[in-house]
């Protein structure tokens, strides 16, 4: 029992701070939709994803490397990029071979945080790339930080579902003494195999928003698993398919 | 529905800022075991309950004004203070018309962050108030943040369970845009009647260190609903009840 690794949750970038994160993989969760996007690119053959915090900083590296420039605001295509942040938009006869650069709010920032603070590998996570992430995670025999990227700090229920996924099918290889990670493994088992079903019924403050802007279709391949079996590791700036690092 | 107030969960006092105090009703949620022995003390006729953050403080406190001092470290009574933590330490034949100064850590900041944070009224909920605590906020017509003291900024699942138990009850009358109130209260719904059953089942943290201490009398006594019908209301530094503010 002590010599497994533990397995710890942070349901928030606010809370990041609280967990120790120098001897642990940190999996950062943005289910809608950069983790899932970027999981997507990836499997599809994209060179690397470089995520950026802002738009000037995403043209500007996009025009340095001659790379795909991404990113919405607001439900919409930004001013200046060139693509959007559905993973739709990346399928393996557009984005292979090329370089995504796609600017995030949340999840970059989270992604930089957990770098900062010592995290000896950062990977992210999503549910097309669920199970890869879960077979990673037990194949390192490392202690786990779960980090949810939340929105704008406000705990999320699609990124806190995913860790109860993860956690749901690893926790016999890891110590768990977290409520959050309890909370987040229950809920995910309360919420059955329909997702999207689960999402639609809390009125999640994140199907809501994107819903408005007609992207039902983004929603529902970010809940389903498995189809972009990958696992981004950022190093140096970039996020690569883990067979690469 | 635009009319109706609007209701939050903060589940740590970390992401207490997220949220807008100045026109909303805060409960604080502290289960294990403040809010519960606070209810309890002051249903039980205390003449009012000072929270204090520290066993200098409470000593202090104590001697200016004849009060009972109370308060634990590590599950045993404080040096310096006469009591300890728990609701049986004030029955009615004890407690009635004496003034409790207790020392918690979680509880007492959070109070102290709601009244900072500019919240025109500040109340304590657990299980033993909890329908109180709901029957106060439907008679209110206000915004409401449910405040969890959590533990150390982590999130807990007594608390959560509780701020789920509240939504419940009350949820109809409010307008709820918010991932950690819809959390709170499937977990809530997922868990049933038997609390002390699912916190045992699920490893709660604070469980553990609890029933490490010999307490599960006490825990059974805070996950069980009503018996102690007070609103204790936080102003001027102290805890009175409702009818009495």
């Amino acid at each position: 029992m002590s010599q497994q690794p533990q397995l710890f949750t942070s349901l928030s970038p606010a809370l990041l701070h609280l967990y120790d994160l120098s001897n642990s993989i940190v999996v950062i969760i943005d289910v809608l939709r950069a983790t899932s996007t970027i999981a997507t690119a990836l499997y599809n053959g994209a060179s690397a994803v470089i995520p950026v915090d802002s738009v000037p900083l995403c043209i500007k590296t996009g025009r340095q490397i001659g790379g795909i420039t991404a990113g919405e605001r607001d439900g919409k295509v930004a001013d200046g990029l060139s693509y959007g942040n559905s993973p739709f938009e990346y399928p393996r006869h557009f984005i292979e071979g090329k370089t995504l650069v796609l600017t995030t709010t949340n999840g970059t920032r989270l992604l930089h945080m957990a770098l900062a603070n010592g995290a000896p590998a950062v990977i992210t996570g999503s549910f097309p790339n669920l199970s890869a992430v879960c077979e990673f995670l037990l194949r390192q025999h490392r202690n786990v930080v779960l980090g949810c990227a939340a929105w704008k700090d406000r705990v999320n229920l699609e990124d806190t579902l995913f860790a109860g996924a993860v956690i749901s099918r690893i926790r016999d290889a890891f110590s768990i003494n977290c409520d959050s990670s309890q909370m987040a493994e229950a809920l995910y088992l309360s919420a059955g195999d329909d997702l999207y079903g689960y999402m639609k019924r809390h009125n999640a403050s994140h199907y809501h928003r994107l819903s408005g802007y007609g992207l039902e279709k983004d929603i529902r391949y970010c809940l389903t698993p498995d189809s972009a079996p990958v696992v981004p590791v950022f190093d140096g700036g970039k996020l690569l398919p883990a067979q690469n690092v």
